[in-house]
């Protein structure tokens, strides 16, 4: 069955996918001469930066999160669509998904990455993953449920297992949620449960590699470790996990460690919808695009940002996978769709380096721009700010903010709430 | 096996429920000499007077919960414990629940009201209600999802029975999400889906007697009749429902009415755990207490607010199930049980009626104040500050706060978020 879309003679522009690069897509090529058909599995943009602080009750799922039907208010060019997206078919130029088929006449695919396990078998059933709100959310209530759950034995090993929280990956993610974790501790946890020793919880940031956030300066390493001990934040480097099975963490080298969480943020790979033929995808499930974000061998069928691996000169294994490439990629291929339509020749993608940035805990942040770096109170008030600014929506970051000053004011996480436990 | 609890030589007094009664309760009784065991199923309180705003997207659900771990900070006499209560047992002094088992000297039964049914027997399964958060969460889902579906479908039959609302119950919860779905219908809808036709939107508001807010002086019921008509809801009353199988509202007169969603407001019953003898149950599920709280012939056990059945001259059927009973007697009781621990007389309780109000909308709302009333713009804001003061904790006062801000100004409704789809 086709979804209901009215036909329009003016060309069909399917984007899949409404972060960062879909919604710039839409936006922009919404003035433009296209009939602009947006998909998502969602009926909101999330803003992934900062799931983490939903998953440690910092933020509501409300404030990182933008509902699209507003993002399209006097847009009407823009024809949204709520659907999970099951196949492409490149020939036919039709996408299937769980509400019905849709042709298109060009397609971009924006749809960002998915948790990479590296073929592991146990760990993907047990470890907790923060891509999405509701796994946030999930990781959220279990975090909380074990802390209710510990108050309920006087096994100490059981205890100590349910408030021993592991973290996989040194990027900036596992860095940002092994930092909450440990502010949890230092300022939340021991005021909510007294009956516990909250001295005995323990937050391990395992990294298989030699550094924690390899992508930025030695310095930025150095002191994000810093920080973290400051946090009661134990680091494992050059330590890769071989597998989880819910109790025990089983480390490559043989080591063991008793915990009822894993948190994992080791990797990720291009989120590419089935019915691709595997000649277009290359390393890390990504699709193989040209400077132009074209894919390879298929004509009108782009792909942007995370699940696009355009190899240059100075990326030769792709560009890194972090909003701004995405945005630039987006902003750069509306623009050359309407110049195509206008017949005038395509730019190529340049990137354009901004710098990194990541955030441990208050006043403890550490950001490099080019050659500048700097860490502490503040480059944590660069972060903000940068964060603040890049949330979408008015009243979202409104409300970011009150409750960062709340929780800065306050030492407190207010959203420490089981809304739906967490099972298995 | 019994809930590890630290055992004392102070008598131990558990409260079931952290409504307002069991939250005033633990608070006041946390300064005697008694151990005081706080038992919920959620790990927060709930400010029920405003789930209805949560369910139409004016409010996160963080903003009406509040944890009640953040309650019992600096008050160590409270041990909290999160359980679903599965029976008590009057005669060994005990209570069961999914976590185990525990002793009580004196047991204070706070757990307000559930949905009433009234015996039907497809209803239940099919209707929407909304005592909890994540029974407003699915509520939510569910309105946004018809939307989704409605545009997915060119059968008008199948999409006007998407697009209406059928409300059930003309007390305060029903009006206030009648008024709250047409404003939906009037500011928000019209925009996020120009693909559909808004004003085939149906809202019926639906009473089996023949008054809406049946409580409240016959200038509130007409005032708030005018008000509903002016934001396009359907009124009908003396209209009993006799059943709904998530296709067809059937009314006990023959009528019938096609609607996907339909939300069940009209009426509760007290929330009595299993295992106490039907002797001592009343009126509407209610258990019997003296003018003390005291289950009659049970002493040491005592019910509070909506679960309690006092019957004074004033009100030979009980109190009425409302906020301000169970903070007074709350409040009465332990005064009473610290009085009791000195050796002095008790006070009977009597009912300070503050008057009642409803909103239906933006500067829409009726308040009667003993024989003062007023309707409007006042009356709105007057609600708008009573239940900004009611809500517990000051975090969720100002984000509460803030989201009606930008509702106001806006005319938006911000968190049109379906973060969990509502499955059946």
């Amino acid at each position: 069955m086709e979804i209901n879309i009215p036909d329009t003679n003016k060309p069909r522009v399917v984007v899949i996918g409404a972060g960062f690069a879909g919604l710039i897509l839409a936006k922009k090529l919404s003035s433009a001469d296209f009939q602009i058909v947006l998909i998502d599995r969602h009926n909101y943009h999330t803003f992934q930066p900062l799931l983490y602080q939903v998953a440690t009750g910092g933020l509501e799922p409300g404030s990182i999160a933008h509902p699209l039907r507003k993002f399209i208010k006097r847009r009407p060019q823009i024809i949204l669509r709520m659907a999970e997206v099951t196949q492409i078919e490149t020939a036919e130029k039709v996408i299937q998904t769980n509400i019905g088929s849709l042709k298109y006449d060009l397609l971009i695919l924006a749809t960002g990455s998915k948790t990479n396990f590296f073929g592991q078998q146990q760990l993907p059933q047990f470890a907790m993953r923060m891509k999405t709100v509701p796994q946030a959310l999930d990781l959220r209530s279990m975090i909380l449920q074990h802390f209710e759950e510990a108050l309920l034995t006087t096994d100490m090993k059981l205890r100590d297992a349910l408030t021993t929280f592991v973290v996989v990956g040194g990027g900036p993610t596992g860095v940002e949620t092994a930092g909450a974790l440990g502010e949890l501790k230092k300022h939340v946890l021991p005021n909510d449960y007294p009956e516990l020793d909250i001295r005995r919880m323990q937050i391990h940031l395992i990294e298989a590699g030699p550094r924690l956030l390899a992508g930025m300066s030695d310095k930025a390493s150095s002191k994000t470790i810093d920080f973290l001990k400051e946090l009661d934040v134990n680091i494992w480097l050059n330590s890769p996990v071989a597998e989880y099975d819910g109790h025990t963490v089983q480390f490559a080298g043989g080591k063991q460690l008793s915990a009822a969480t894993l948190i994992w943020s080791a990797g990720v790979i291009g989120a590419t919808p089935a019915g691709i033929d595997a000649s277009h995808i290359g390393r890390g499930g990504r699709l193989l695009v040209n400077e132009f974000n074209e894919v390879q061998g298929l004509p009108g069928f782009y792909a942007v940002g995370d699940v696009a691996l355009m190899t240059t000169e100075a990326y030769p294994n792709g560009h890194p996978m972090v909003a701004p490439v995405a945005i630039q990629q987006a902003s750069l291929l509306a623009q050359n769709l309407k110049r195509q339509l206008a017949g005038k020749p395509l730019k190529p993608f340049k990137y354009f380096n901004k710098g990194s940035m990541a955030t441990i805990g208050r006043n403890r942040a550490v950001v490099d721009i080019g050659k500048v770096r700097f860490q502490g109170f503040f480059a944590w008030f660069v972060w903000m700010f940068v964060h603040l600014m890049s949330i979408v929506g008015f009243r979202n970051k409104m409300v970011v903010f009150v409750d960062w000053f709340w929780n800065y004011l306050s030492y407190d996480r207010a959203l420490r709430l089981i809304i739906r436990p967490f099972k298995r």
